[in-house]
Order: C-alpha cells, then sequence, then structure tokens
C-alpha cells in the first residue's frame, strides 16, 4: 500500500465521521430528538414531575450550528460521576476503552520510536522484488516486520519488543483487574440496603414428603429447621404465562384509554359495543374500554388467587434472610444431602430477573446448556458459508442460471434492479446477518435457563466475539471458513504458529480499512442512534403527534458492543509488533470510542441491571486470550523469519500469559464469585447500630414478589409503558446528569 | 499364538500362583511371623495388655499343611464388617475389584457368547495368509476381531457390543458411585463426634496491624468478631523442625533404656561417662541412658515454652468451633475481602496431617504445584528412556564396548557375572524403578503442599496412573518412547484413533502374559509381603531374639496399588471387545486381588486416616478415561476394517460418556467436596438432645495441639514405636478382627 492510498481512504472516513459528529451536534439540540438523545434525562424529569412532558419547542437559529460542546460535556465527569449515575458495569465498560488507550500508546511509541525505523532501514522488500510484485507491496509495507531479512539479528530487537509488549500487557491488565476489584468492593461496602443481598435463590425444591403440603410449606419446613435465627420469608415462583397475557392486555388498554383521554371529546367517535364493532347500541369507546379494562383487571385478580393454590408454583423460590451474613452463608453452601435439590445461589436483582425463565426445572438446565452449546457451535461454523452465499449474490450471472428464464427477462434485466441487487443486496443482507448474530447468542443465552437478563448477556457476549473472532479475523487471515480452517489445523497441529506468521502480516492493510470503516463508522451511527432516530421522526410526524417523546428506554446492550470491541483488542494486541502502521488508527477508534459512550452512557442508555463488574473477569480472560494467540503467532514468526533460537526463546510466553492469567484467578476472581463473610457482617452491624435493621426487613420483604401477583393498577392517567422500564431500585441511587 | 502355548504359560503361572498361597498359609500359622500376617491383631492385643507381647511357641505339625482356610476367613466378613474394622477407604478400594469382577463378568459372557464364534467363523486370516505368517498368528487370533474380513456385515454385531458394553459400564460405574455415596454419607451421618468435624483449617493468616500481637492474636481477634457464636478455640502451627529433632532423640533414648531393662543385668556392661564412652567413671548404662534422657527432656520443655513466643509461629492455624454447622460455614465460605487471606479449608484428621508441610506459606503452594507438575510430566516423559537404557545391558558386548578393557576382561568375562549382569540385573533394575516411581511421585505431591498424607497420596495415584498407562501401555502398543509418540500424535493427531486400531489387537497376546506375570504374580507376593517376612526373619534369627514381633504397622499404600489396578482396568476396557480371549484371565486377577486384598485389609494394614472414600471419584474419571479411550480407538477400528458408516456412528459415544461424567460430577461429586448444611445441623442438634455437647467440645479441644507441643511421656516401661503409630481416633471404633 503506497502512503496516497492510505491518506485518501483515511482523509474519506475521517470527513464522513466528522459529517456525522456534527449531525449529531446538531439533532441533539432539536427539542424534538431530546427523546433519542436525553433519553435518562427526561426519564427522571417524568418520574419527578409524573406527568407526560409538554412539549416547549423554542426554536433558535443556533441550534442549527454544530458545535463539539457534547464532547466537552462527555469528557468532563470524573469516574466517580459515572458510578454514581450508571453503576460499576457501564465504568468496567469505559475501563476497557482505557486499558487500550494506554495499551495502544505505548505501543505505537514502541512502534514508532523502535520497529518502523527498524523495519524501514532493512532491505528484504528490496531484495525481493518478486514477492513485492506478487502481493503488491508498496512503500508502507516497508514500515512492517515483512521487510526484516531472513535471519536477520534485528529480530532479537523484535523479540525484546514481544517480551516488553506482553509484560506490559500484564502489568496494565493486573492494574484494571485491581482497580476494578476496588471498584467493586467500595460498590458492595456502599451500597445502600438493597433486597439481592438479603436474598437467596433456592431451585430444585423436592416434593414435599406429604402430599397435601405444598413447595412453599416445604420452603417454610425446611430453612425454619435448618437456618432457624436467619430464614425470615420467602416467596415462590409460579406459572403465570396465563397471567402474563393478561396483564399485557391490560397494559394496553390502559395506553389505549390514556391516549382517547388526551383526544378532545369531538375526535372521539362513539363505537358499537357489539362484534367487531358492528351490532349493538353506540357507546364511548372509552366507557367501552373502561369496562373492558375492569373485565381483565377482575380475570387477574381471579387468577392471582388461584395462584397461592399449590398446583400453579415451581420447584422454585426466592428466600428472604434476616442478614447478608446469613445470605452469604445461604447461597454459598450446599444446603442438602442431595446435591441436585436446594440448589442455592445469590438471588439476581429484582429488576434483573428473567421470570420465564424461573419456570425451567433446575434439571433441565444441564440438558439445555449443551443444546445451547451445540447450537452456538454450529452457529459460528456455518457463519461464513452463509456469507459466501449471501456473496454470491454479488455476482449476478451465476445467480441468473438459477432463476426460471421468465423472472431473469423480465425482472432482473431491468438495470435498476440488477443494479439495486448487485450493489445493495449483498451488503444489506450482511449488515442484517451481522446484526441478528447477538440476537440469536442472546436467545440461546436465554434458553440455557440463567435466572438473570445480565448472565443471560454475557453468557451472549462470550459466544459473539468467538464467532467475531473465528469469522471475521481467522477467515480474513486464512481466506477460508472456520470449518475448513479447523480441519486443517487439526491434520497438522504443529504447524499453526508458522502458517499464521506466513498470514497475518498480509492481512493487515485489509485491517487497517476495516478499523477505519466499520470501526469509526460505528461510532457516528452509535451516537447518531440511526434507527431511533429515524422511527422518532417517523412517529412524529405521521402517527401521532401527541405522542409522548419518550418512547422507549434501553440499557447498553453489552452483549453487542462488547464483542466488537474486544475484536478490535485483538487486532492491537496481534498487529502492534507486525506492522506499527494500524496502532493509530485503533488508538483513534479506542478514543472516538471512549468519548462516545461517555456520552451515551451519561445521556442515554438507563442501566437494566447492575452486576458491580462481573464483565470484567471474562473481558479479562478474553484479553489473555489474545495475548496468548499474538505469542503463539510470534513462535512462528521467528522460526518463519529463520531465527530459530528467537522462536524457542518464545515458547515460555504462552506459559507465562498462562501463569498470570492463573494468578488473576486465584487473587481477584473469588471477590467477583463470593461474597466474604467479614464484609457482610461489617455491614450488617451498621445497620443494626443504626437502628434501621427492621426497617430495611420491611422494605426488601416483598422485593421478590412474583410480577404476576403484584397489586394491579387501575390508574390509567399516566402513561405506564416507560414507567414499567424504570429500574425498581433506582429510588436508591439518584444521579445528577448534567444535560 | 497356539493354544498349548497358551495354556503352558497358564499352567506355569498358576502353579506359582498355588505354590505361594500354599506357602502362605503355611507362614501365616507360624507364631513368628504374626508380627507379618496378623498385624492389626496384634497391634490391638499390644495396646490392650499394654505389655510386650510373649512369644507362645507352640510347635504343631498341623501348621506345615497347607491349607485354605484363609480364603474363607478372607470371604466371609460381609461389607458391614470391613467398614468397621477398616474404613470406607478399604471398601472403596474393594469396590474397584467388585466393580471390575462384575463388568468382566458381562464382557466374558458376551464376549464368548457373541463375539468369539462370530470372530472364528470368519476368515480374514485364513484368506491372508501372508498377514497371517508375519505376526506369527496362531489358532488363538482366530478368536479376534483380526480374523473379520474388510468391510463384513459382522462388524455391526461389534458396533452393538460396543454400545451395550458402555452403557453396562456407564451403569455399573453408575451404581458404584451411588453405593460408595451412601456408604460415605452414611459413615458421615453415623460417625462419633470427631475434632475433624469441628475444626477448620486457615492459612494465610494477615500479619496483625499492631506489630506487638502475633498471629494467635489475630485469629482470636477476626474469629471472635466475625464467628462470634461458634467459635470455640485455635491452635497455631510452630516451626518446629529443632523440636522434632530432639523429640525423636527422645524417643530413640525411651527405646534404647527400654531394651536394656529387658536384658538380664548381668548383660548390661557398664560404660565410661566421657566421649564416646572413652573416658570417665564406670557408669551402668541404663543409668548413663536415663540421665541423657532428662537433659533431652529438659530442653525439650524449655523449646515448648518458648515456641509460645511469636516468632516461630506460622501463619496457619486450626480453628475449633462449637458446632459442626459452624465449622461446615466456616470452611465452606470466603472469610476476608481478600479471598488471598484467612483462606479456609476443612481440616484434615489429627491423625492425617503431614505437619512439617504446615510451615509452608499458603503463596509458595500455587509455585509449588507448578514445579512438582513440571516434574512429574518430565519424569512421566524419560520414564522410557530410562528403561531402554537400563535394557542395554541385556545385550552385554554393547555395555563392553564403553568400559575400559581391563573391567571387561577382569570382571566381565567371569561367566558368572556375565549370566548375572545380563540375566538379573536389568530385571532387577526395572523392578527397582518400578517400585521407586511411586515414592518419587509421593514425594512430589507432598512438596506440593498438601496438607495431608491423604490428599497427598491421591495425587501420587493420579500421577502414578499416568506413568503407568502412558508408558507401559501406549509404548507397549506403538513400540516407542512416550516422546515419539506424543510427537507423532501432535503431527497428525486425525489418524490417533486409527493408529491405536492398528497396533493394538497386536499386542493382546503380550497382555494376556502381562496379566498373568505381573498381575497373578503380584497377588501371592503381596499376600506373603515377601519383603517385612524376610527382614523379620533376618532380625529374629540375627539381631535380637528379644525383639518384639511386632515391628512396623503399615497402611494399604494406596498411591501403589490403585494405579496398578486401574491399570488392569484400562487393559479390560481396551481389550473386551477386541480379543475375549484376555477376560477369563483378567477376571481371575480380578478375584484374586479382591481376596487377596480383603484378607490384607482385616489382618495386616491398619488404616492410618479416614478420608470418606475421596478416593472414588478419582477412579471414576479414571476410567471414564479408559472407556473414552476404548470408544476412540474403536472409531479408528471400524473404519480400518471398512465399515466406515459403524465407524461414524460410533464418534456420539465419548460425547455420551463425557455427558455420564458431567451428570455424575453433578449428581454425586459435590456430597465429597462439600459438607452440607442439613445434615451437619442435625448431627449438632443429636449432640445438643443428648447432653454430650459439652463433654464433645472438652474432648476435642486439644486434638489439634502441635505435636511439638505435646506433653512429653518419660515413662520407658513400654515400646513407644508401635503406641505413637496407633492411630489416635481408634478408640471411636474399636473393630472385631477375627484371626
Amino acid at each position: 500500500m503506497e502512503l496516497v492510498e492510505l491518506a485518501t481512504s483515511a482523509g474519506i472516513n475521517i470527513g464522513l465521521a466528522i459529517l456525522f459528529f456534527a449531525l449529531y451536534s446538531v439533532f441533539r439540540k432539536q427539542h424534538a430528538n431530546a427523546g433519542v438523545y436525553f433519553t435518562r434525562h427526561l426519564l427522571r424529569e417524568r418520574q419527578r414531575m409524573k406527568v407526560a412532558g409538554e412539549e416547549k419547542d423554542s426554536f433558535s437559529l443556533e441550534s442549527l450550528v454544530p458545535s463539539a460542546g457534547w464532547v466537552k460535556r462527555a469528557w468532563d465527569p470524573i469516574e466517580e460521576d459515572i458510578l454514581k449515575s450508571s453503576g460499576v458495569d457501564a465504568v468496567v465498560f469505559l475501563r476497557v476503552f482505557i486499558f487500550c488507550m494506554r495499551f495502544l500508546m505505548i505501543c505505537t511509541i514502541v512502534g514508532f520510536g523502535i520497529l518502523a525505523p527498524l523495519n524501514f532501514t532493512d532491505t528484504y522488500l528490496a531484495d525481493n522484488p518478486s514477492e513485492k510484485e506478487e502481493h503488491s507491496y508498496g512503500t508502507l509495507e516497508k514500515l512492517t516486520i515483512l521487510n526484516i531479512s531472513f535471519g536477520s539479528m534485528r529480530l532479537w530487537i523484535h523479540f525484546g519488543v514481544l517480551y516488553f509488549i506482553s509484560l506490559s500487557a500484564y502489568a496494565l491488565l493486573y492494574i484494571e483487574f485491581k482497580h476494578i476489584t476496588n471498584l467493586r468492593l467500595e460498590y458492595l461496602a456502599g451500597a445502600l440496603p438493597q433486597p439481592d443481598q438479603f436474598t437467596v435463590l433456592v431451585q430444585s425444591i423436592p416434593k414435599p414428603e406429604n402430599e397435601e403440603l405444598s413447595y412453599s410449606d416445604n420452603v417454610d419446613y425446611f430453612f425454619r429447621r435448618f437456618h432457624p435465627i436467619e430464614y425470615l420469608s420467602h416467596h415462590m415462583v409460579y406459572k403465570s404465562s396465563h397471567v402474563t397475557k393478561l396483564l399485557n392486555e391490560l397494559e394496553r388498554l390502559k395506553l389505549k384509554i390514556f391516549e382517547l383521554k388526551q383526544k378532545p371529546p369531538s375526535e372521539r367517535k362513539p363505537r358499537r359495543a357489539g362484534f367487531c364493532g358492528l351490532f349493538g347500541p353506540l357507546v364511548d369507546p372509552i366507557e367501552l374500554h373502561m369496562e373492558k379494562l375492569e373485565d381483565v383487571h377482575r380475570q387477574v385478580r381471579q387468577c392471582q388467587m388461584e395462584f397461592r393454590q399449590k398446583k400453579k408454583e415451581v420447584p422454585t423460590a426466592f428466600v428472604t434472610v434476616r442478614t447478608r451474613w446469613g445470605a452469604a452463608v445461604t447461597a454459598q453452601t450446599q444446603q442438602s444431602v442431595n446435591p441436585m435439590q436446594w440448589v442455592t445461589q445469590w438471588a439476581p436483582e429484582p429488576r434483573d430477573i428473567d421470570w420465564p425463565n424461573m419456570e425451567i426445572p433446575y434439571n433441565q438446565i444441564f440438558i439445555r446448556k449443551i443444546v445451547a452449546a451445540v447450537l452456538a457451535i454450529a452457529l459460528t461454523f456455518i457463519y461464513y458459508p452463509i456469507v459466501l452465499g449471501v456473496k454470491v449474490l454479488e455476482n449476478l450471472d451465476t445467480v441468473k442460471k438459477y432463476l426460471p428464464q421468465v423472472v431473469v427477462d423480465n425482472v432482473l434485466n431491468i438495470p435498476a434492479v440488477s443494479f439495486f441487487v448487485q450493489g445493495y443486496v449483498p451488503a444489506l443482507l450482511l449488515a442484517v446477518i451481522l446484526y441478528i448474530c447477538p440476537s440469536i447468542f442472546f436467545s440461546l443465552s436465554r434458553f440455557e435457563g440463567h435466572p438473570s437478563v445480565s448472565h443471560q448477556e454475557r453468557k451472549a457476549s462470550s459466544k459473539m466475539f468467538s464467532l467475531l473472532a473465528g469469522n471475521i479475523f481467522l477467515a480474513a487471515v486464512l481466506s477460508g471458513s472456520l470449518i475448513s480452517i479447523s480441519e486443517s489445523f487439526t491434520e497438522d497441529p504443529k504447524s499453526i504458529p508458522r502458517r499464521l506468521a506466513e498470514a497475518v502480516p498480509k492481512q493487515a492493510n485489509f485491517f487497517i480499512t476495516y478499523v477505519m470503516t466499520t470501526g469509526w463508522a460505528g461510532m457516528p451511527l452509535e451516537i447518531l442512534q440511526s434507527g431511533s432516530l429515524v422511527l422518532n421522526f417517523l412517529k412524529r410526524h405521521t402517527v401521532d403527534k401527541n405522542k409522548p417523546l419518550l418512547d422507549q428506554v434501553y440499557s447498553l446492550p453489552y452483549y453487542r458492543t462488547l464483542p466488537t470491541v474486544l475484536f478490535f483488542v485483538l487486532l492491537g494486541l496481534v498487529y502492534s509488533i507486525i506492522n506499527p502502521l494500524i496502532l493509530p488508527f485503533l488508538l483513534i477508534y479506542f478514543i472516538l470510542g471512549y468519548l462516545v459512550f461517555r456520552n451515551q452512557i451519561l445521556h442515554v442508555y438507563e442501566p437494566a441491571y447492575e452486576t458491580g463488574g462481573q464483565y470484567w473477569p471474562e473481558i479479562h480472560s478474553r484479553t489473555i486470550g489474545c495475548i496468548v494467540f499474538m505469542q503463539v503467532l510470534f513462535i512462528g514468526m521467528f522460526s518463519l523469519k529463520g531465527l530459530k533460537s528467537a522462536s524457542f526463546a518464545s515458547i515460555p510466553l504462552p506459559f507465562l500469559s498462562w501463569l498470570f492469567h492463573e494468578h488473576c484467578r486465584h487473587r481477584f476472581l473469588p471477590i467477583f464469585h463470593n461474597f466474604n463473610l467479614e464484609s457482610t457482617m461489617k455491614k450488617d452491624l451498621v445497620d443494626e447500630e443504626s437502628g434501621r435493621k427492621d426497617e430495611v426487613l420491611n422494605t426488601i420483604r416483598d422485593a421478590y414478589l412474583h410480577p404476576a401477583l403484584r397489586y394491579v393498577d387501575l390508574n390509567v392517567d399516566q402513561n405506564s409503558k416507560t414507567q414499567r422500564l424504570l429500574p425498581e431500585s433506582s429510588s436508591f441511587v439518584e444521579p445528577d446528569i448534567p444535560v
């Protein structure tokens, strides 16, 4: 690649990015878009005022001038502010960017200070013009390791840099792990009393011996007997699909009535009460709906009464105990003689629970996990063939062969259709496929039966990363499907490092472009929220002008964003030594990402749960995986470049990485998996000394009541849709958001 | 192989076995050998009478007639008797034999009922005389799978048998796991109050903040704060090598004085009191030794006083709590915010503790484990080269080249020497190498820093099995060192099943002979206890005629016997379908083994600890490993024999095994790793209701006092050597042993 090509490409992408950011800075000043760009703020304001927002459309010319004020506002808040406003998980997500910025900074300094001059002054490509021709290498390739001569002693510098970069990565990862661990500990120590601190999820409750008793009685008996001091109360889980349907119907009716009431009476046409509004006397639609509402409400009450009967019970319960110490003990020890019964674990936050999933019997979970794993692996392996299939469309002549002549003549030969099918459909389809993959993985993780959404997201995120690393990275590098790659790998596993070393450097240019087109472009798209923006626009101008600004509140979709970010971490690690040229591009990506996601976390995404940083251990392991990949690659690289001794001397590195990982696992991981008795006891003592203990216990007593059993409000004077989405525990932390 | 050859070989080995068993039946009737064959009984008698055994040498001609009475006596006791007399571990060990007998019985029926006729009536070997010639196959090979024609549909029967045998193995393993789990639960539920039920081992105690305080104070502070209700007392571990030396000296002196006192006064020559008995006035040796004894005793007391100072403290303690429930909670939860501090685990039984190992700092254990693993792998890989080196001796001419001419002429050319060096030295060296391997692994496992001997034995046993399976089985089958095998395997991993399938059937004859020579021969050697027998004989006739009969009490060396037995399980599984001929020989081995070890467990070995069957989960996993090996082998076998579809249809089997293993891990393993709150609470309630609680707590309070701190007895009127070896908790179970 020549400098001019790179500059052109970078110029176009930077221009586009600036354009998008400018658009954002204008759009965000329009009050009409507040529902897209200041969702969190509106949500809180709505809650405070308890009325639907009134539009105060104050148009000014200033609001049409692009500005960079949002950058300052995204940059300014310190970590503590973000912690307060969005919780530990959001901070952990941002720490990934900080880790990458630091790491890439080191790599860039080393890369351009040492490696680039070293590579540039060597003569391999000049000496081997044939190779230069074959891969059409340009001036820029002289900066990469490709230009190092065979067996050159200069490779020892690369070897030194490899060790240096590995050690820096360990050091930075360790610092992050320590920092995040401290954040988690501070969060746990400082957290206000919340129901999940006192509650244990009990699965696989055995059938009571006396057939007349219910599961609920059995829970009562068991915990009164074996945790006599600690046991406070419990809530069963019920089969609730019927009631859930009714409750949804109820919500729909409430919304309908709310909308009808907004309209002036003249617009409300009376309707007939009979079948499909065709027969019967004319009635006011509000009255009609109110009647229906009351009917549904009656049914709900009826069902809720029936729930208490044992036949609707699921052998799963939330048991609340008197102290955090008791919860820690109950959640972390084996309760029963049979380890498949009375299985306990920490209860997720009430807002984080996936209630329908709670009905899955415990003994199905094992089988479900296997099925989900098989399906996920299958999807990862057939992803590439699917993509290939879509790409066939690009070559229209191949497609034409398989279609009936009539279609080809009448449809495909129209120039516009042909252009559209060839030029846009494949790209669109690929984007759609890559967009639905995380959703499929999320459904699979949900199918596995995890009780909480956060857990499902974490699992989906790990599956998605395998798909990206396998299909985007490996497939691009080794140009083949994952099936063929893994086949050739199992045939000759010893050659893996060598084959990677041959293929990886050649794809550097592809990935530089990838960083610009996919990475940089992703950020403006993220901040523009193009989907929501268009929807919001359409709704405001077509369906209903009085529609509330705030239609939906989303939480940060970790299972979508995290794998992508980690994919760029992989690129950074792999190419840091091979091709220093990619580093500044990645650095820009991470700086952009840091700014954009800070902005989004502060103003748009409302956290749906708080796991206290449970994402980090998984990010950590995956980063270690990338480091090991890089190290194995260099074992092959040195041997390929004719310096066997350096190759041999690199073999300890993967083991070093493994040791580092093991050390972190011992040192930090238990803090993420267990709750220790020391800090739980301390918090209990604080409660007791402040005399708040009984108050706390009263507050949390009904937090885990099954949602189908909750009191149903018939008040239709507010839009309950957004209400329902507000996290239940958010009253504990009321963040102060700058707008 | 022809029938005649097999019969000859079997005849010789059976004859030898019968001879040895006859010898045993005679030897065991000699009172002089009681210390070898009825160690346990003597031990208990000694304890009861508190005097050294008097020899009542009642010679009768009957005692020289071989008899089979011991077989009946070994067979008669039911499992419950063995459980009472030797504990769960011994029963688990015997259950391995029962599992194998059942499994091999099924295999033998299927093998001789279906497979043997099926193989015999095929014609592959008759059609391919060249192959028959090449490997010198005889009539007996016609019974094996080697005689099945290429692509024959008969292989579908083998396929069915493979599934049937796999499923039977799962079923039998499941039955055993369930049975042993029940044994363990019964043992735990029925166990008398013992100190380990109430005690937790706390490692990595942090330095107290106040420098004047000791670790002991810190333990007190921490547990009083965070386990206020449960905490009872604690005992620190101390650096004790100096005192241990003094205590050994004390024991030596006591023994010496005891022996001197046994002699008539006339034989006790007065000695000089000065240097080396050369100068000074003449004194009575007893007085001299008594003086020394008192001096050492004074030193011990002095050291014991110093111990209480903090400088000798190790940051490890045994914390005793008031209830089993409390111990379960404390041992199984994370105590401190930092998971590397206040690390708790179940305390081993007092008799099971490896005190010197307790002084290893907790943060060294991670590194020690890595070093031990590296060394163990290294030993496994260089074992075969070592063996090859020894085998060089068999060819004396090669050796001669490397020795100086003088040695060759004067020493090696003597016929007797040459015969000895060629014929016996290699065999002897090999036996010695195979004998010391378990000891090396045991030292390695000890080096890893496990606090209890039982744990060390378990780890050593697993390492030893890898060595046997890798070096004896794989090396024999693929005829090469483990290094070359693993090299060729990593080069082409896909060919593993095929290569195994080619090589394994050919070695069947070798392993039939191996079962007879090593397996069968091992049993008489085990029951004869040749080593102890010879030592006992020599001692009685040379050193000291009045030497007590009972010199040493051993426990069953699991780390030696278990890997060997499991190796035969591997043989049984691998060859069950390939060559039914091996089955009866293995069956005999396991029946013999069952009888012999029953006898030994009842009469010879005194259990040194009780783990409640902790061996079983490891035996189970290793058996599953063998099953998977067999299944992979058959994937290759079917494809080799030209029935690709059967090969393909066998691929699910290893996954099925893995699923079965996972299920067992979920269902049973927690019972072996954790103590549940239900049963601990129940046992606590029983204690409380019976009013024995305080008595129990008083008994156990000082069970974990460091041995160097224990009260030292100056009473020399009994032989303390065997006293010391008697398990401390054996007073709880006094078995009724038939002699």
